[in-house]
């Protein structure tokens, strides 16, 4: 197969500090073209938007969605309606419906659509799977608490609704804990921490339980100054399983276990390289469905209001 | 086909005002248990909750949940275990997640589930649908104005995480629109306004837009005192098509049209009996989908405090 010409459309920050590197480095797979409002790349098609790239003579058979989740769908739509494939950044889209709509097109025009989470491909979360699928799991529990301010420096559509608040990091938690266990679960409580002055929650305090019965208690902050921690605790009968940095370092029964190097990109990269060689989809969605979820069922407790 | 021998669990209003007729006017069915907490019925088995029911020596081919949707996962995922078939009412649970799984241990317990949407079942919605896959639709408004001391007397639950609010009527209109609409849609924006004092939204303003770019607008409100309404205007190039009444009575082109009485709680016990002897199930869990949107996307407002 020729490798695929890519479009990046948005080129911001999670696109500089990871995509393009990601992109550069896998096989298969070239960067052709960027649209993007204020920014450009030497030697490369540069467009203001995606319809200005699809209306233009620049051949791409694939596009990678960067954009922050408001207003990605209509991108996503003409891009697929286009006849190309697409890949979106985490979370896929602003709403459940939204997603679903698109999985739906996907397949109906026959093209590939990758529903990414990065967290995914962290080094520990494999072998992490791997060791439950073999125990007995008593309960999980997840903290995931880091600086806003120093991750999200004046990004200010992440308070807007849509932009999820304290859960743009903590659906990264999700798709760690929905990979790993055996099991599906469900949310049965929700606490929000909204600032006063804010439309998006600063910090989350979530109870979920499997369908036979094991607790996941998570607990995402995002007013937590010196160390981060973005770890997940797995309690089983034939001891703890420990997944710390993000998913990155793995501890068993106490031991820290080698694993390999971090490439979430370029594991994401090659996975989609993999399913438009094979003409298949990825398309798990349930890690913004129990987001979707903890808004629905969630109790609202207002905070001291945020100023970046 | 023998009858199909049903337990109803949670004998409370919805039950009484609607469950308890409907079965007894449908063939193919018959009650033959209740699992209620307080109340009971003459002449007919009756347990305190669905596990007693369960392990008596009582035979139920089917269940159906009446209880609030908080803490129906329990009780669904019992019956299913169970092996019979189960239908729900609206909403057919408190997440997404857990009715998502519900559905695929349905299809893994080869029973039926049938998550049900009474005002679907209203006379003019069948019409409406049928008109409006031959026109061309400019735009939808939906507004659902009714007031919730008339109608939820002292329902502490509605208005706790998972009780909705006021898409508990919302969530009826919902249901027309996805069905009667030719084209799937998502949300765009949404803002709730709650009562100081409550979990819930006492109401709440709505943007849709379908895949191809047709606004649908909703305004559902519960301090309606006076005339109640429940009306569904659809813009055609062909002219307005109106459901009025919950959408049990239909105007066209300014028309009103001579619509069948409703029988909207029969109609889903004939088609569960349907769904049951063909080995069936009925998921459409899109209103839900677009519920739990609204409150991910959601703005939030602080109103006037809520007292019964």
């Amino acid at each position: 197969m020729p490798n695929i010409r890519l479009a990046i459309v948005g080129l911001g920050k999670i696109a500089r500090d990871q995509h393009l590197g990601a992109i550069a480095a896998t096989d298969g797979i070239d960067l052709v073209a960027v649209a993007s409002r204020n920014a450009s790349l030497e030697n490369i098609h540069c467009f203001p938007d995606i319809d200005a790239l699809l209306a233009s003579d620049v051949d791409v058979d694939a596009v990678s969605l960067c954009t922050p989740p408001q207003g990605r769908f209509e991108q996503a739509r003409a891009a697929l309606m286009a006849g190309k494939h697409v890949m979106l950044e985490k979370p896929p889209g602003a709403t459940i419906a939204e997603v679903f709509a698109l999985e739906a097109l996907a397949r109906k025009q026959g093209v590939s659509l990758f529903a990414t989470w990065h967290s995914r491909e962290a080094a520990a979360v494999e072998p992490a799977r791997r060791l439950l699928a073999e125990r007995r799991i008593q309960s999980v529990e997840v903290e995931w608490k880091e600086d806003v301010r120093h991750w999200h420096p004046g990004q200010a559509w992440i308070w807007e609704p849509g932009g999820l608040g304290v859960f743009d990091p903590g659906i990264n938690a999700l798709s760690i804990v929905t990979r790993i266990m055996p099991e599906s679960f469900h949310l049965v409580s929700s606490e929000l921490s909204f600032p006063a002055n804010r439309a998006a929650p600063i910090a989350a305090d979530l109870e979920f339980q499997t369908a036979s019965g094991t607790p996941i208690k998570a607990a995402f902050d995002w007013r937590q100054t010196g160390p981060q921690t973005w770890d997940i605790r797995v309690s089983t009968q034939e001891g703890d399983v420990v997944l710390t940095h993000g998913g990155s370092r793995l501890i068993v029964n106490g031991e820290a276990q080698i694993v390999e190097e971090d490439r979430e990109y370029r594991s994401l990269y090659k996975h989609f390289v993999d399913l438009v060689s094979s003409k298949r989809s990825d398309t798990d969605f349930s890690p913004l469905v129990h987001v979707a979820d903890a808004f629905m069922l969630g109790r609202r407790n207002v905070v001291e209001s945020f100023e970046d």
